[in-house]
């Protein structure tokens, strides 16, 4: 079985404050494609160390990936230690400086003489295009066929690079294997609520072998076959995937592995209907992620912060009175915040949120996590309380997952939100 | 100066799923006796892998420690690596099998006989005791008096064996060792145009150690000096702040580590002012990065995600002429976006933003990326206008960087937000 190590440069890497991540998303890749990990390290910004790491590594290896440690400065020595590991001499590119500079013209800057030092690559190497960022990848083949990658150290711009530019080369290095996978996405369920219904399922099976992956209101069921033809993997995907849809039903939200946020956004564009949102615990961090999805220009309108009392009232126009009555906090100003909003913005679908994300506020009825949620719709204004456990942010990911989720069943199932 | 490396055993953590944090930990408690980590790494279930990575790291440090591989199943295989690394043989330790069949016999199960994997220890090795598992650790003194720790891989048990049995020894081997962190934050500079200022003087010294670390419109430069004193490491680390802190003045918006939104929250809640935002191309994002800060309530009144033209006018009042004269994407727009909000909810300072967060709209003058700024504040409204580069979610970081960075900058050093 093929194999590849990982070395992440960058001292940063070596303090108690930061982890590498990059290895996570290029296993992921690998993996893909029948390709295993056999072993990662980080290496601090030492050219002599990177060089070692490098040779060490292929003794192990058929790939090597080495991240980061590309950049302008005077501590950025992938390039060095590359050379050295590999006894090759860095030849500079011209075309490289002028496409860095032409990076830096469209944004109205001066490239610096030190971006000079990005412009040198690997002899023999092939340049991998960074269209995110200055420093352009490289891979160049060693002794035996061994692939060296070295990329960028930037999420942004690794991840694009290992998907356009490393994977079709993997892929032609080990050819033959397929490893197909399919997801199925789910919101407002806990991973062992998830679990119990489809563990019944997936557990009769070890290919395609199945990973349940939970973050913030959001489980993923993923389900990986390896074989030897397409047609194939299909075939064993839907043995085990069909049963479980059948279970789960409408609660799935997304089998390609699009986000809850663009399901939301495909459903309301399919019907050319629009949302508006008021929050207030939030504070924009829900509309904001329906911003994020593609195309969210035509179905978001827009709508509140509502962050303090006063506010509420001079933006929503929500009754001071209902505030003083009910507090903030509850399902009346929550419903009174949806409908205002609906008829401020004039959309179809109005959201509003209000709660106590922590650490302060919350009292013996509503104790910190407590969300109101309200839901105004063409025919109806419906309002839920949910309480939520964690620290403020993880909270906030948790609310607004939650009303997405509740507007995507809306749309899809109006049944099951009543009760 | 004395340095250590971390091995984390393990074929799990060498799957997309699964990271090692036991090095954070480890690291955190070394660096607080002077010790610096030179290198970390991931190693398989391998018995001839994980010799290899001791060796390798016996060359780069004076402490090497193992975490994982002491449980009693077949694939638990440190011990074994560790002897074949050292050339030592392993030895069979009679008390500790009854301290494990002690632990069993107290919580009322009976041990079993592969837990007598676990009495083996390197022949010549110091046991440390594990009161929260069955795995003890150990450590051996190998040539050079260089120091070989296995560690047990959870958490629970780890950690606590770290601080009772690791910490006094490593503080005996490297006694009166101090590492001192110092860390500056800069907003709207790019880690190229920082790194041209502050190099001529991180350069001049080893001690502190200098890194650059950049994320989306965000600069850190870590400073760690590592002494015999406290009071030296201060000394030694006013040498290199003291000059960088003048060349970047008020650009540096923390030195304690704090985000920036943070800071913009302790500055108006210090003031008692107030602020209120108008999103368009954020969407809100702004006001939920400033409502994450601790104590946001007391300054930040809330505003308006403004995503549509009409939803400009209809919530925010922007004259549609104005609009239909400059488009929305302007310096115009983005005045009366700010003007209006500040009136509408009475703060003292209102921020606004519309721009081309791409992948569409764009045109000639304003391409894809473009951003214009506005913010109102007691005495005047000013303008700008940014060009970003990259992909939508990283145009809007960066321009809630830009935004939040122009509020703080008004806020302490106004004429820098002049010209």
């Amino acid at each position: 079985m093929p194999s590849a190590q990982i070395i992440a440069i960058g001292s940063e890497m070596l303090t108690p404050e930061k982890v590498d991540t990059n290895s996570l998303f290029i296993t992921r890749e690998l993996n893909r494609l029948g390709i295993t990990l056999s072993g990662k390290r980080i290496v601090g910004d030492t050219k002599e160390e990177i060089a070692e790491a490098i040779q060490q590594c292929f003794a192990r290896a058929d790939i090597v990936i080495v991240s980061g440690g590309l950049g302008p400065t005077e501590d950025d020595l992938t390039r060095e230690g590359a050379a050295m590991a590999l006894d090759k001499t860095l030849v500079y590119r011209e075309e490289i400086l002028e496409a860095i500079a032409e990076r830096f013209r469209r944004t109205g800057r001066q490239i610096a003489e030190r971006n000079r030092r990005q412009a040198f690559v690997l002899e023999g190497a092939r340049v991998l295009p960074n269209p995110n960022g200055t420093a352009p990848g490289q891979v160049v083949t060693v002794e035996g066929g061994k692939l060296l990658f070295l990329l960028p150290g930037p999420p942004r711009e690794l991840e694009p690079m290992v998907q356009e530019e490393c994977v079709p080369i993997w892929a032609t290095f080990f050819p033959g294997r397929f490893l197909r996978t399919h997801i199925l996405r789910i919101a407002r369920m806990s991973e062992s609520a998830v679990d119990e219904l489809a563990a019944p399922v997936y557990t009769q099976f070890t290919n395609p072998e199945t990973t349940i992956l939970a973050s913030a209101g959001d489980i993923s069921l993923q389900f990986r076959a390896s074989t030897q033809s397409e047609a194939e993997a299909e075939r064993l995907l839907a043995e085990v995937v069909d049963p479980i849809r059948k279970i789960l039903g409408r609660r799935i939200y997304s089998e390609d592995g699009s986000s809850l946020e663009t399901t939301v956004v495909r459903i309301l564009t399919e019907r050319k209907q629009t949302v508006a949102l008021a929050e207030s615990c939030t504070a924009g961090f829900v509309s904001a992620r329906l911003a994020a999805a593609p195309g969210a220009s035509v179905c978001l309108l827009g709508g509140f912060v509502v962050y303090t009392d006063e506010i509420k009232t001079e933006l929503t126009g929500v009754d001071p009175q209902l505030i003083a009555a009910h507090t903030a906090v509850s399902a009346e100003v929550a419903e009174a915040l949806a409908a205002n909003t609906q008829q401020r913005t004039g959309s179809d679908y109005a959201i509003s949120l209000t709660g106590f994300a922590g650490p302060m506020g919350g009292n013996e009825k509503d104790p910190v996590g407590t969300v109101y949620f309200g839901l105004a719709t063409p025919n109806r204004v419906l309002t839920k309380r949910q309480i939520f456990v964690g620290d403020r942010g993880h909270v906030v990911r948790l609310a607004s997952q939650w009303a997405l989720d509740l507007l995507r069943t809306e749309l899809v199932a109006p049944d099951q939100n009543d009760g």
